[in-house]
């Protein structure tokens, strides 16, 4: 039935939810491994997947915006990107389209999807849908939610290279995403 | 005193530690945003920085291994990587020597650190440590901890690609260092 079971595979034996609310489903877990020895704890979480979103202006800068994250506990450059509800394909792009609109004010009618990848492998279950948009323009404001607090900054290709080497372009997918879109 | 505060920040108001054990530090906290107002809950953790090795043999094919990975819960294929106890520079060499050689067999005389960026700037504080080992000669078989079960692949820069780009490279700061190497 099925497919081939790969030999490396785990089984989880046990599973207790330590948290589960809108936010993240947080889970305390024991897996059998392939020699059959059972260990635990392992952790794992799910989480809402999300946009990334690596926009160019008419000028070929990216569109980057500045804002507090609280995992590392300070403000990061990073590119437009947010949380999405549903796993349709259509609903993705005009999500992200959504996003690069409110966070930053641009459009674009150059959109490409590059790649699918997940947040983090060996602790989550959801994913990041990273976009290319190219020759946009800022057609409003921004339109910030009450829980965000962002700047937009412009940068060259040159400069998010060196926001990366310096270690201030911290988000680890938005950097795979910058050498992704090919500038 | 000190540096000028960023208007961006936000200030930690309250903070629950969920769970804390030797693997992680989960914690539930509230936050007041730039404009006064205090929201909750955001969930942080703390964990092991890490070494990432992106490390290529004598013909320019990179070492890699398959293993599962419990959060996506599938079998991936990606570079050899492990935790790390000290931040003090020449140990983290030393971890990532140690890693290659435990996964792998492999060793090499050509490493350089080519970047530090955190494992996720919006969850936690820790690090990935990413290192380019280049000319790597197989000297051993592996010596794996007793939780670990993985196999080694080799696969040339293209094949890497082709992983990435189909889902089936699926740790997002590996391939982020597969860019970074340069290959």
């Amino acid at each position: 039935m099925g497919g081939r079971r790969d030999p490396l595979e785990w089984d989880e034996v046990s599973c207790e939810h330590v948290i589960t609310d809108e936010w993240i489903d947080f889970r305390r877990s024991s897996y059998r491994f392939p020699d059959g020895t059972v260990y635990e704890p392992f952790y794992t979480y799910s989480r809402k997947d999300f946009v990334v979103v690596a926009a160019t202006d008419e000028e070929g800068r990216y569109i980057c915006v500045r804002q507090f994250r609280q995992g590392i506990g300070k403000v990061t450059t990073e590119f437009p990107a947010g949380g999405i509800e549903k796993k349709d394909g259509s609903d993705i792009l005009e999500a992200a389209k959504r996003e690069l609109l409110e966070e930053t004010g641009y459009v674009s009618d150059d959109w490409r999807h590059i790649l699918t990848i997940p947040e983090n492998a060996t602790l989550a279950d959801n994913y990041a849908y990273i976009f290319v948009a190219e020759s946009c323009r800022r057609v409003s404001d921004q339109s910030l939610d009450d829980t965000e607090f962002l700047n937009v900054v412009l940068h060259t290709p040159e400069e998010i290279k060196c926001l990366i080497d310096g270690g201030d372009f911290m988000q680890a997918i938005h950097a795979l995403a910058f050498y992704l879109s090919g500038k």
